[in-house]
């Protein structure tokens, strides 16, 4: 592992690294914050996945969330969104490849030797940072935003026990039946629809739910609100009697200006039941 | 004025505008943030700002301020740190030219014609705000960070009765003495450097000082300490026995990590001061 960067910040330290993944087969960069609770013992974790074209920056510089969590004394991890470099493979749009992982494990040409992304930040990166961090790897949580919010609930519905609670902002809620993913669980996972189930937030809502606390933050003016489909997660939320919290928040859009705007609500929500 | 993007924003609007500015003689862009206040009248107004190679950009997406601006119902100014174009001088340096305006009035070729950033900042900018946004301007204050933080102490003490109160990030704060304002006041403003005086807030300090609170943050693991000279103009306050607070801040860079950290305090100052 190698320090790219450290800063201090709200009384801790945000650093930047890179590693060589077994998962990506590539080297990988992440971010972490690591408040000053951690120099007295490990510290709990909140995952941060971020959306589309992202790389671990952009959430680590302009969503406050350091503030909230050196409040809540809780550690944040921002990995990367897909395997990056020459020897990977890349598409010419912006919602597919370098920078597009969806956080699936892909089975198809040319994505399958390095687009492991579920692997890499459910097993890849928390051995790494359980090794070499103050980190308390038994209590996590994870949240994200758009196609992060998408690898978010997927991660938690499908690793019952892993995270204690799991929050998204503008999450892609129905990707197999959206433009914003039937092209890239094809392309990554193949033709076969029964391998996308696990990497639906409806469909996992639908057939397993989760079992703890759940907020989703929409913003009413998203620009990619047909894309998202929120009001089908919603359906199945209220189907299955999920314990959960789901707000449409008027006159707000898609940006990091709405991220910033209710950071602080989420990691309160990830703080109780971190500290539970 | 053009509208370049508006988001809501805690509650609020974070907009960016461009205006044909007859102080630089071009465009230039702006960002705002407008608190949910402002729908009911004029509101107070704090400047930031910004330090070398930003733009409007940097500090708007980057230091949570708009979070704190809306707590205190506050709005927030950020403007870009020089003229820009294809028919404006730059400089192959990122500390001179293009992103380095130093906010002065230049008076030497090639500079003369565009870089006029004291009359854009204190007469141009304000004169577009206060026709066209619900802004009070008989209540300003202002910030910034390191050239910013010079510019803000510069225009503070530079125009009496202006402003209430004035904060600042690590600012540049003797640059007739550094390398970081001899090159720049000397190419802008010519070799005869009583042009220069009005542009060194540790002269002003020396010689006027401020009328109102004074607040400076100043990390102590900087890495550009020896050029911002913190102690000179700590010096001058101690001499002049100006109501001020500058703190150093143990294991803190130049970064906007570090800006964030204190952003919640400066905004509660000024505010303070606005309110009073």
């Amino acid at each position: 592992m190698k320090t790219l960067s450290e800063n201090a910040c709200f009384g801790g330290t945000q650093g930047v690294y890179s590693h060589a993944s077994k998962a990506t087969g590539c080297d990988m960069t992440f971010g972490l914050f690591m408040p000053s609770e951690a120099a007295d013992g490990p510290v709990p974790v909140l995952w941060y996945l971020s959306g589309l074209t992202c790389t671990h920056e952009n959430a680590m510089t302009k969503t406050g969330a350091q503030g909230w969590a050196a409040e809540q004394g809780i550690a944040l991890v921002f990995p990367d969104t897909s395997p990056r470099g020459d020897g990977v493979a890349d598409h010419d749009d912006f919602d597919m490849g370098q920078g597009a992982g969806f956080y699936v494990n892909a089975t198809q040409a040319p994505w399958a030797p390095h687009f492991r992304m579920w692997d890499y930040v459910t097993d890849d990166l928390p051995q790494l940072l359980g090794a070499h961090f103050a980190l308390d790897m038994s209590r996590q949580s994870i949240t994200g935003h758009s196609m992060g919010g998408h690898g978010a609930l997927t991660m938690a519905m499908g690793l019952p026990g892993r995270f204690r609670s799991v929050s998204a902002f503008s999450p892609i809620a129905h990707p197999t039946s959206s433009d914003w993913g039937r092209k890239q669980l094809g392309g990554y996972l193949g033709k076969d629809e029964s391998a996308w189930a696990p990497h639906d937030a409806t469909l996992l809502m639908q057939s397993r739910g989760f079992d703890g606390p759940v907020l989703i933050d929409q913003g009413a003016d998203d620009q990619f609100l047909d894309l998202l489909q929120p009001e089908a997660l919603a359906a199945a939320i209220a189907k299955r009697r999920q314990p959960a919290t789901m707000r449409l928040q008027p006159g707000y859009d898609h940006s990091y200006f709405f991220v910033s705007t209710f950071m602080e609500e989420h990691v309160a929500f990830h703080a109780d039941a971190l500290y539970a």
